[in-house]
């Protein structure tokens, strides 16, 4: 099944870039394919919690925000991708240089699209898994309420 | 049953302290009662999506914390809590001037702790519910493994 | 607001009554009111696990048929509630005599629901909470895939 | 990693034959490697909904045992697998002859153990996925709590 969107990863790339939180917490785009996106995260004590490690709501975003673009890549042009919902597992500490998350489309239905995602720690050489998520995407028209 | 920490609220206060994500994203550390936690973000681009309104991963951030922190207001002096996964539905805009995240605990276990956090979004006087998350959280002694 | 369907209480015992599986479990709908639903279902060893506790899978049945009923008696009439998804929190031993499962409707929009359901066990005359779910439900027209 | 127990393919089938739930409902243990459990169901009308497709707490069943034992095969001897719970999407018709459950470990930690489970309907040849499920379980010493 080809794009619906031949230019979505120019589309994602844009969106990405309107997003205020992603720059303050220096959250970059890795690689867009259709039905796949990869975000990384750099490790700072801006994104920590009290330990040291990555905070969990950080673990999240990268998570949130590469399932959410693995479904837009899939979507017709003009679109939104919409997080309805999301579980995640955080099931080894999030220790290291950087964040890796990797979502990719599990099912792009005609409301709705579920992803998975994978997210991993690099530190140094070692690339370790540390969570897993699973989410469902609306894909909806822009939302018109307040203009940034 | 009375606080296993009599001091939690403080214990509590000082380990948001020490959380860089909490200080960098401005979140506020409102309330701690035992069994319940009460988190607030003000809106800001920085804080925000490509839309406008809070980002996903910021609502989410919210939520784990207060529910976290929720949880670890029932356990005993010297401990942690770990989020070991939730879920979290994000069924309404989250457009406003503040997120308000209220976590409680609904089973406080041996090893687990169950946690329910309802989000809101306040707009001016407005406050309009607008994410709901459940939570698993797992007490534990302090992770050694990097120190700030 | 009032129900969309003023016979929303008939519409889901029709559709209760139609559904083999809870003829087969003996899964009874004790009650239905608009936003809400209450499921029980008494034990048996058909209904156990290994260890004598009511099986998770059938917790989670009476939970998903209680969250998807309490949100299916607020749409319109001619329609079908259709899990999209749930996740629940198994936080005590089902053990007892009588599973009993009450959803209630957090959000109804336009396109998705999301109930949250809380599910006990009662013991003689001691009710206990044993599990806690969050779902989401898409309203839609009946799938005329199969003709039972 | 080689397995803890040495016999788990026949402690997995043993607890399987000793729950009650299986035996009424007919769900079969089709497979049992290291990491790994496959559980089917065929369909009948008693482990149907009210549109002639799987009951989705069918489907959450067979899920929910097949992580449950993926995760008890890396288990030491004399254990169980508790639920602590679960996310599951379903997001095709469950529509078919057979349901088939394939759950493997993502994560087998101290605690706690991390699994995916995928659903597929077979329908004559055709098998199409239908539901995934992210699962968090406990391995525990038996329950004494009720004898059978």
């Amino acid at each position: 099944m080809p794009p619906r969107n031949p230019d979505f990863a120019k589309a994602i790339r844009d969106s990405f870039q309107r997003q205020g939180a992603m720059a303050h917490l220096g959250t970059r785009l890795q690689r867009v394919e259709h039905g796949l996106c990869e975000v990384r995260q750099d490790f700072s004590p801006q994104v920590a919690q009290q330990q040291g490690l990555f905070h969990g709501g950080i673990v999240a975003t990268v998570a949130d925000v590469a399932g959410g673009y693995a479904a837009l890549s899939m979507a017709a042009p003009g679109h939104e991708a919409l997080t309805v919902e999301y579980k995640i597992n955080l099931f080894a500490p999030a220790l290291g240089d950087e964040l890796i998350a990797i979502g990719h489309v599990i099912r792009s239905g005609r409301t709705l699209t579920v992803t998975e995602i994978a997210v991993s720690c690099r530190d140094g050489d070692v690339v370790t898994p540390c969570a897993r998520a699973l989410q469902t995407i609306m894909i909806v028209l822009p939302y018109a309420g307040r203009a940034l």
